[in-house]
């Protein structure tokens, strides 16, 4: 085992792996920006390393930066987190070249399933069904034929893309050449690279994704899947598991497609198979996350297994020790996305000092956020203040455990999206669990809440 | 099911009950002394009362203010919790006089659990081993020769004893007089009955107890075991489940007189059978307490079970559902009581301004509190601040689990007992888990931290 990791992230996400290593008994490298001087994961690790100014480009994106501390404290391995370096082969590569365990996949597995179109191909020839589209677009000019034959919608899709970044719907011919730009630009400007490719707009679906864990020694294991449809320009708000629309047998078939894509692509780590479910049971492979996701938390609260523990025995060469037969999905878990956002100002960002914080608690309630009162919220980051975990026997205890642990919840000083929470967790439509990834659902939510003035429902 | 329900409580329990009522849908009444006008459990609430000065006496055990509040607002039950009027037999009574559901077991089996000695002759009656003792004494002259008949060490203990209150341990026939005069008296200042009986004081064993819960229509099942063998002057400081000292033998047999003793007693709601285990497997009852116990998280994280809901549904007619087959006892789970109280001054209570609360969190991690940041901790009541709750797959990653968390928790402005804990949950007899109730445990550990002048050892 390691005897010491350096933490590539900031916020909840290093706090939550800060923890993980802390119960294996590894010691932890922080690395901060000058604006987190006071940000809990660098009090929490063992030590801590300033990298550079607030802007990630120059701090936590900074590769030559992180892999010199790395060095210079002697730690043996990188974990990423998620968003950030997590998914940079080039940043994988590096840390090989310098002897230095990257906690993922292999730069080669990033760097191929990074590439949604090449990721696409592989699968069509494993045989797992993939969303209907097409290469790579040259030329906007010519990719009109390949749309028309698609069909309208359609989606244009960053070849690099991730985070809801470099994705634009297309409802008809005239809006193709301006979206593809403006896709373009926005993936170049966030990836580096501009290149997109076409695929059909399915709707109404499911985004249902299926949890895996890979040792190196060709052993795969399926945790089951999350339903993650409720979501906002591409950024997801709310995760649960079990997801509504699966049943036993679709479950076993999903999560043995998983299983398949994760053997196709010689696969090792945690990772997570995206797909899209349509009301017919039809499923298409979407793209597959090559790092720890921000919702795991939901498959740790069903399944028992701590996903981050295994991630790392994983990357230190231990063999999985749990058996498919013996992953049992047991009541049902739920997970919203506090974010510093005014939902009925257009989400607009929202930083400052917490002056009053309360988490809720209680049995089956968790709260993973490296917030703290009087902590400064800094405007340079992802606007997720935390995530709000409830797990209950069955998907009605959990929904009125979220409600009592959202109506607990005190956040002041800031502006944040738990009303909206609320108004979600408890409309008819997620109660029968019959949401899509539409973003009409969520529109209508807003469109109550400006009726009511903002004012509280429950 | 209740419209509303009166918590007659104070602290991380009232909390702990307005949480499950919430969930439940029931609306909550919060008392409260001149004291805890900024308590937590008065903002939670629905409703909020003030009954009383800050002296219990006069607020929280004042029978008549409480149940006057209760006729007053339609409440249909009250919650106890535990300590206070849990288990006064005339606040039940007065409750069913006045038509108010006491969330309990009726007052007659209250009563005839309370009283430690009618206790004790029920289950020698019902074959139940019982430790070696006598009757009550009346006349500290003549129960010498008892005494004498029975053995030393021995106990002296009140027959309404309760919280570690009037007990002594006498070792020999000089010091029987004045230790049955101190504890009569203790006893008769705290329960307002000063009767003593004299049992075995057993040595080296374990305090091993069974949660049991029994519907109104004759249904009992058993949770399993607590161990709660590492107590300070009788006041639990740390839990755990399952014990190292059962295996699945002896908790099948120990879970059945569980059983027995709630069959003959006509035992309703919430449970905690009390036996004290020697190292030959053998086991005695020591007594029942007819309440929520401190401790129930430890079985709830092992079960899975919400036991406080449960008590809820009970007391309201509705019969169990679980059947004592689909009990399953996973993992492991362990308990610190955080008290506000400096182990080496003679743990001395501390009160005074929480200036800074950091409460450790993440997967498995529970702390149940109503403390917070600014919160002024009064000097009035019970030192408990919070109970931390550590849940892992297997014993030794729940010790790993509960170190991290011990040293992640801050609570700065009091004094506490964490360090007590991170002392005694890192000794190797807690790692052997053969500690037993012999005192010396804790005060080597004492001695230990005195020689290192109090400076942490991890």
């Amino acid at each position: 085992m390691f005897n010491k990791i350096l933490i590539a992230n900031r916020g909840e996400i290093a706090v939550r792996i800060i923890r993980a290593c802390k119960e294996m008994g590894i010691s932890t490298v922080a690395i901060f920006s000058e604006a987190d001087r006071h940000a809990l994961h660098v009090t929490l690790a063992d030590e801590s390393y300033c990298i550079g100014p607030a802007q990630t480009g120059k701090s936590y994106l900074n590769m030559v930066a992180i892999i010199t501390v790395a060095i210079a404290c002697n730690a043996q391995a990188i974990h990423p987190g998620y968003g950030l370096l997590s998914e940079n082969s080039k940043f994988a590569s590096l840390c090989e070249k310098c002897n230095i365990v990257f906690i993922g996949p292999g730069s080669d597995i990033i760097s191929k399933m990074g590439d949604k179109d090449n990721a696409r191909r592989i699968m069509q020839n494993a045989s797992i069904p993939v969303i209907p589209g097409g290469d790579i677009i040259e030329n906007p000019k010519d990719a009109i034929n390949i749309a028309n034959d698609i069909g309208y919608p359609l989606l244009i899709k960053a070849r690099a893309g991730g985070g809801g970044k470099g994705i634009r719907i297309v409802y008809n011919e005239n809006e193709f050449e301006s979206a593809y730009l403006t896709a373009s630009s926005e993936a170049k400007s966030a990836f580096g690279d501009g290149a997109c490719y076409i695929e059909k707009y399915l709707s109404p679906v499911k985004h249902v994704e299926m949890q895996i864990l890979c040792d190196n020694y060709g052993k795969v294991v399926c945790l089951g899947e999350r339903e993650c449809s409720l979501q906002r320009k591409h950024q997801k708000l709310i995760e649960e598991s079990p997801s509504t629309a699966i049943g036993a047998e679709l479950r076993k078939k999903m999560m043995k497609v998983a299983v398949k894509v994760a053997k196709a692509t010689n696969y090792t780590g945690v990772g997570t198979v995206e797909f899209l479910l349509d009301k017919y049971g039809n499923f298409y492979f979407m793209e597959m996350n090559t790092r720890l996701q921000v919702e795991h938390p939901v498959t740790e609260m069903v399944t028992g297994i701590d996903i981050v523990k295994w991630q790392i025995r994983i990357a230190a060469g231990m063999p999985l020790d749990v058996e498919q037969e013996n992953i049992e999905i047991k009541g049902h878990c739920i997970e919203c996305r506090i974010n510093a956002e005014n939902p009925l100002i257009n989400f607009r960002p929202s930083s400052g000092k917490i002056s009053l914080l309360h988490i809720p608690g209680g049995p089956w309630v968790r709260f993973d956020t490296a917030i703290y009162q009087d902590y400064f919220v800094p405007p340079f980051y992802d606007s997720m203040l935390g995530k709000l975990i409830v797990y209950g026997r069955t998907r009605e205890e959990a929904i009125r455990k979220m409600m009592v642990a959202l109506s607990e919840l005190v956040i002041e000083g800031i502006e944040h999206n738990s009303l909206l929470h609320m108004n979600i967790i408890s409309s008819q439509i997620f109660k029968e669990g019959s949401y899509s990834t539409d973003p009409i659902h969520i529109e209508n939510i807003l469109n109550e809440m400006e009726n009511k003035n903002g004012a509280t429902i429950c």
